[in-house]
């Protein structure tokens, strides 16, 4: 017995690693998604830019075209494949313009123009579904949408980022140093030809944007993210953090925080030490993981794979499927709430404690001196480890782990005792998340 | 500025640990909920058997009554946190048929009366919303439901019921006994003064029958899901399964599996051996979390808390929203899926590899005769420790990890060597999973 189910017309843009894999998933599982979706769905088309390009299914020659905007008219669901701001941007405005609904992964073009798209679906009553946008296979939009819409989220802090991941976790089992791992990823696949945007933390960064306006019902435009890479992350540090009982991860870090009597967010990204006992510690390889901690639900995580074509392809199917059952029975779809809109404040506002490593001269008062200054800076000791390196010209280092206090006072202080005539070097300065 | 919204009605049938939690949420944050529903929500009454009963939060008194049934023909949204099968039932059924939309906690009249009350609410386009019914405060229904809807969900491994893995979890950190622990659990709160429902496994049942008929969208009726509990387990087992690598936790296990060359599930709980490795054996203390393996997606991981009034709140809230959004903008609800209907096999038929340890005599022959008995039941060795015991009377333990074979195929042997002369005793079998 085959039900007999509207047809919905789909348009793929975009066949890579993903694109690819979303049309092979949608011709082999037609009949299983059609029960699930109460429709048929049929894919009329995948525009490419270039006809002859290698593929990595086996696709029917028959349903390539270059000729997107003809596809896109024609259609009632829109996949958005192609990655970057153009022709992607102009593909999904021309998609709700002609009333279709909208699927994308396009994280770069969400965390820049998310706005403008969500006003222009809201317009006409289209929808626009980004699940795989935020952290590749892992369901984060519509737990934090609808699951946790009861719910005041407090605090996210994600690993969203699996070629870093990847990165930290090898320096960290193999104690080797960045570059060779990074070549070595590249190598094998995990980190890109130009790795730019990922060990920078700019991948990270639009994610954390798209996470925390979710969250916290604010439009969070790209340049209000703090950013900071792992390029100088050492394997040194990775050592002395496992002395200490953390490990170095790159957090994405999106937070309510009350500044200046004013209800507020940080949204941030950088690497920080996370103690061994939170659950993030164990997220190895290339695999994502976002740990929320919300009022009443208190601490979940979300884990899976970030990345790969055949796992993005999973979650872009899950919003095909959700696009289609609101063309059938109408209701809402993910849309965007920006009514709390609230202040992102600048990372100066932002309280952690850091971990402050120096090479300073061992010499008689040079620890009361360096003392001094963090007192003079208001910033408050909770630990210090010093060991003594070298024989000849003895230098001491000094692990130095502070109390919480704002980033601004915090980076003073380390730039008040790189200027001091006893600290030689300034090592190592390192947020700590999650305690 | 205030939206002026529609009001819609919401009844509260009990006011228990998450009851009450509910509706002082409800009352705190109605304008919050207010602007993410589209909707006000008002708490229009609280019906409870007995009004004099002490409540954990001091809600006011006017909205309490006993007349359970005038109170939900007058409602847009029932959320029953009764429990248990009747009234809850019947006053679901009345809520359905009066045109509100469910949200309920309640796993066990899910377990028993699913597909009828799914049914009543399909025929009058009403709604049925179950997050909290599942693991507590993880978002584990619409990740399954709509974000794995591209998908296809291969098998699910749950840690489900947070007060065995309390216990199990305290065997392990402090080498204690069964009845110790529970006992503590109990004086502690993490246990109740009737424990059976949780260390006999029927909490885990419920949930398993809950997840699977969701995941493999087939009506799995309770007495499918095959259930062992933790009450056999030792904490000299728990040292036995540490030397091996792995840690003992009770699993719900979903499965897709071919069975007789036909498609089918099944759905089984029990105290299984896990690699130390994998992330279940991190989740610790009264923790949930649900791994999930998915064609496409790969494995993912939802972690939290399993129970416990406010956390159990935030998941009710999340489902009332989605309720309240439902009723404003239309569409479909959470619903049930039974389109598949896969049969449930019997245990028998399911394949898992099973660690035996034997006390056996230590006398020459003995090993040769245990070889014989697995060899004659068509089970496979893949590992054999040996250790001496005793030094009068010298008692051989033999820890034999087998290959995969049916469970009907292990019982069988296992009955066999109990039987054999050179056994003794069967110190335990155990099931391992997630390899």
């Amino acid at each position: 017995m085959t039900t007999e189910y509207r047809r919905l017309r789909v348009a793929l843009l975009g066949a890579g690693a993903v694109g690819s894999q979303v049309a092979a998933l949608l011709l082999r599982h037609g009949d299983e998604l059609a029960d699930r979706a109460g429709a048929t769905l049929e894919l009329a088309g995948i525009a490419v830019r270039n006809l002859d390009a290698p593929r990595e299914t086996d696709l029917p020659k028959e349903l390539f075209t270059t000729d997107a905007e003809s596809l896109i008219l024609g259609s009632d669901i829109v996949i958005e494949l192609i990655g970057g701001i153009e022709p992607a941007r102009t593909s999904i405005l021309q998609a709700i313009g002609s009333g279709a609904d909208v699927v994308t992964a396009n994280k770069a073009l969400l965390a820049t123009h998310g706005p403008e798209l969500f006003e222009a679906a809201d317009r006409v009553g289209a929808s626009v579904y980004y699940e795989a946008a935020a952290a590749g296979a892992i369901p984060i939009i519509r737990p934090l949408r609808d699951s946790l819409a009861g719910d005041r989220v407090v605090r996210i802090m994600g690993i969203v980022n699996g070629t870093t991941n990847y990165i930290l976790d090898r320096m960290e089992t193999e104690g080797a140093d960045f570059a060779d791992v990074l070549s070595d990823a590249q190598r094998l696949g995990y980190a890109e030809a130009d790795p730019t945007a990922d060990i920078e933390g700019y991948d990270a960064a639009q994610k954390a944007a798209i996470l925390a306006s979710l969250a916290f019902h604010t439009a969070v435009p790209l340049d209000a993210v703090y950013r900071e890479g792992i390029t100088t992350i050492t394997a040194s540090m990775i050592d002395e953090a496992r002395a200490a009982g953390f490990v170095i991860k790159l957090l994405a870090v999106c937070e309510r925080i009350e500044a200046n009597g004013t209800e507020s967010i940080s949204v941030r990204v950088y690497p920080a030490l996370v103690p061994k006992s939170h659950p993030l510690a164990s997220v190895h390889g290339a695999n994502n993981a976002v740990f929320v901690e919300a009022e009443a639900a208190g601490s979940l995580m979300f884990y899976g794979a970030g990345a790969g074509g055949v796992q993005t392809a999973s979650a872009v199917l899950g919003d095909v499927v959700s696009a289609a059952r609101r063309h059938i029975a109408g209701g809402v779809g993910v849309g965007e709430s920006t009514r709390a809109n609230l202040p992102v404040v600048p990372i100066g506002h932002v309280t952690t404690r850091y971990q402050i490593t120096l090479e300073v001269a061992d010499a008689p008062g040079v620890l009361a001196t360096v003392a001094g200054i963090l007192s003079d800076g208001a910033v408050s000791v909770a630990t210090v480890v010093q060991t003594v390196e070298g024989e000849d010209e003895p230098t001491a280092r000094l692990v130095i782990g502070t109390h919480r206090a704002t980033d601004a006072t915090l980076s003073a202080t380390v730039d008040a005792l790189a200027d001091s005539s006893v600290v030689e070097r300034v090592v190592s300065v390192l947020r700590v998340e999650g305690e």
